[in-house]
């Protein structure tokens, strides 16, 4: 291609200080050096990750960044030692790596990966412990080794999954975060069984995703809690069976679970980030067995707390990232999984915008009726 | 038996209020119900939950009671209904039952069983819901659905574990409570595989019983912590292959557990009772996959925190009651495998008194030297 080597000037969304708006700027973006690929994004939905981090309350944020994280992409440039993937390969870049090589690949017992983490958590990339990203010559740095809030951007070779070049990629950008996040909570973290009782904590894009996995898994009963009721008829269609708003009662939500469930729950899922929830996600589920799954983000500084003798009665106590899929392994499957009609995709994206509405998509993620805002990178 | 049918009076040990030395009464035990077995005790230890609610602190705590829960009896005669067992058959009474009927027995996920749990609870049997003990016609309550400080006692036929009448029963009574929760902490519900990292906090008679089970189970590296440096050379023969004292240390003692296994250990247990050491035991647990099981018990009202980070990076949080076992399916098998050497009980006995002894068992307890004091009921 001709911009192979080349530094390449594009659009990007720039977050310059937390909470202030992004501004669309024209980026440099550095040829990829060994083990790198440089990626051109075509579609980009926004999670609530990349608020959190842009609000400021992320203690690991690091400004100005280029934020995003759920994306779909095509390689444009490859760098030196890649071997795996080629220019034109469709990918979804991965937030976590899969090096099938560290410790944490290959011990068969997690998805998490230790081989880019420090360099991504500094917001750089490994090589050189430099950015790709610079405004006239200023750098800008990375974010989640991923930062699909620009037209291009590179990325460690370790960080992207190849899918099928047929799978339209305004939609399966969305297999980056949320969804697996919260199919895979059910199928790899909590393996729900055909007859449970599961509650789900939060009906956004998270929740709803627990609950089609839910569903998948033949769970028995799938009890949606929201404070929001408008979330009671979409979550019917991704297999919710009985809605619960706290806020019509009194008593704590999980003596309500409780007595909706003669004793507790068999599974239980946080998707919402709030430490109080959290501690009722776990309270609710049944003496002896019930396990309770974390999913969402808590604010920094936050803890969660319970009585010891809840575990030691029984409750099991977890928590998820990516939904313990192995991202390079996984994220093509479910791609294929797509593909097959055999997962939702469409039914999640709510909003359509260009990059250059970052802003005002932003502000949608806070409405009730938002679950995914897809943005278009290119024209 | 010339005492079938009949009033039988005793000797037992009575706590009329906590924290007051226990008295050795003459004590009248009533004729077992439907579904109730009078038996003899012939050896009993003392356990820490007897010395906790004892003291007063628990809440659910009944005075006056009798307490004791870690025995070896002969049966005396059995209430109507009772067919699997009969006067002189060798058993040991459990905590926790095990009715095979419930929905905790059948749910093949937990060995807590529901079925007699409302009456031991409240120190009464369930057939009537009033107490078999009484000195001079006032009730005095039963404990645990145990009560072994007493020459006699009833208790529930569910909550009886026939074992090999060869069994040693000054023994065997260990099996009781404190080895299985141990063992059992290990095999069942942490399921530790070979090569495993190994870390237990507090090496009493629970926290040794780890060690054992980790040693058997494979663990590459058993790590004692315990704040007594005189439990190390005793540990030693348990299995314990290393030994860090947090007094030895300036720095959190999760942290010298991480920096000392590159990253934490694979499976924590805490037998302590201490929440802040809970906590500690679940962060030295490596990302991705470290289980922390809660085996100790909190002083009533505490709780447990930690930042929910810590799951949603893998680790898990559990706790065991029992150490997972069935209780009536599994002491006869443990009691087999102490007959084939195969578990140790007698390195946990070191003191043997008489019941009339008691309150000086109960001082032993609160020193370093003693692990398992066992007294003997009858001359
Ligand atoms: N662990 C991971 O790997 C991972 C991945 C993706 C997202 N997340 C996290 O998952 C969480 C959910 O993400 P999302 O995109 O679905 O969010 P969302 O904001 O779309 O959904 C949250 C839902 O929770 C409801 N809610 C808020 N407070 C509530 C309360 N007190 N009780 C009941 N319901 C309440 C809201 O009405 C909303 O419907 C976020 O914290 C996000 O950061 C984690
Ligand atoms: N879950 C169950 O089913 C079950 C069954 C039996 C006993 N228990 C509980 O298990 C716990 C242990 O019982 P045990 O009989 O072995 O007790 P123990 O008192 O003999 O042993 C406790 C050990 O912990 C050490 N210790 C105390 N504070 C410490 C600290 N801050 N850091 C490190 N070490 C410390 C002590 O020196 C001692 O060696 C008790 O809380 C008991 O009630 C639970
Ligand atoms: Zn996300
Ligand atoms: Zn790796
Ligand atoms: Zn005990
Ligand atoms: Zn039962």
């Amino acid at each position: 291609m001709a911009t192979q080597g080349q530094v390449v000037t594009c659009k990007a969304a720039v977050a310059y200080e937390p909470s202030k708006p992004l501004v669309i700027e024209d980026v440099q973006v550095a040829p990829p050096q060994a083990g790198e690929v440089r990626i051109k994004i075509l579609f980009t939905a926004l999670c609530h990750t990349d608020a959190y981090t842009w609000s400021g309350k992320d203690p690991e944020g690091l400004f100005p960044c280029i934020l995003g994280h759920e994306a779909a992409v095509i390689v444009e440039s490859v760098g030196e030692g890649v071997t795996e993937l080629q220019p034109g390969d469709h990918v979804i870049p991965c937030y976590q790596a899969e090096c099938r090589e560290c410790k944490f690949c290959k011990s068969g017992k997690t998805n998490l990966c230790g081989k880019v983490r420090t360099a991504t958590g500094a917001g750089v990339m490994m090589n050189d412990r430099k950015s790709r990203f610079s405004v006239n010559g200023k750098p800008i740095y990375h974010f989640m080794g991923t930062s699909t809030f620009s037209q291009y951007t590179v990325v460690h070779d370790v960080s992207v999954a190849k899918v099928d070049p047929q799978a339209p990629l305004d939609k399966v950008c969305l297999l980056g975060c949320g969804v697996p996040t919260g199919l895979g909570a059910v199928w790899n973290t909590a393996k729900v069984e055909p007859g449970s009782i599961v509650a789900i904590f939060g009906l956004g894009t998270v929740g709803l995703a627990v609950a089609e996995g839910a569903k998948s898994a033949g769970a028995s009963r799938i009890i949606g809690v929201d404070i929001d009721s408008k979330k009671y008829d979409i979550a019917k269609n991704f297999g919710v069976t009985e809605f619960v708003n706290p806020k019509d009662y009194d008593k704590p939500i999980q003596q309500i679970l409780v007595d909706l469930t003669d004793g507790g729950v068999d599974y239980s899922f946080e998707c919402i980030g709030n430490v109080s929830v959290m501690r009722a996600a776990l309270e609710c589920c049944h003496k002896g067995w019930g396990t309770s799954v974390i999913i969402g983000v808590a604010a920094s500084g936050q803890e969660i707390s319970t009585r010891p003798f809840q575990l030691v009665t029984g409750r099991v106590w977890k928590g998820t990232a990516f939904g313990g899929f192995k991202s390079r392994s996984q994220v093509p499957w479910l791609v294929d999984k797509y593909m097959k009609k055999e997962i939702k995709i469409d039914e999640y994206i709510t909003h359509n915008l260009t990059l250059g509405d970052i802003n005002k998509a932003f502000d949608l993620m806070h409405e009730g009726g938002c679950l995914r805002c897809v943005l278009k990178l290119h024209e």
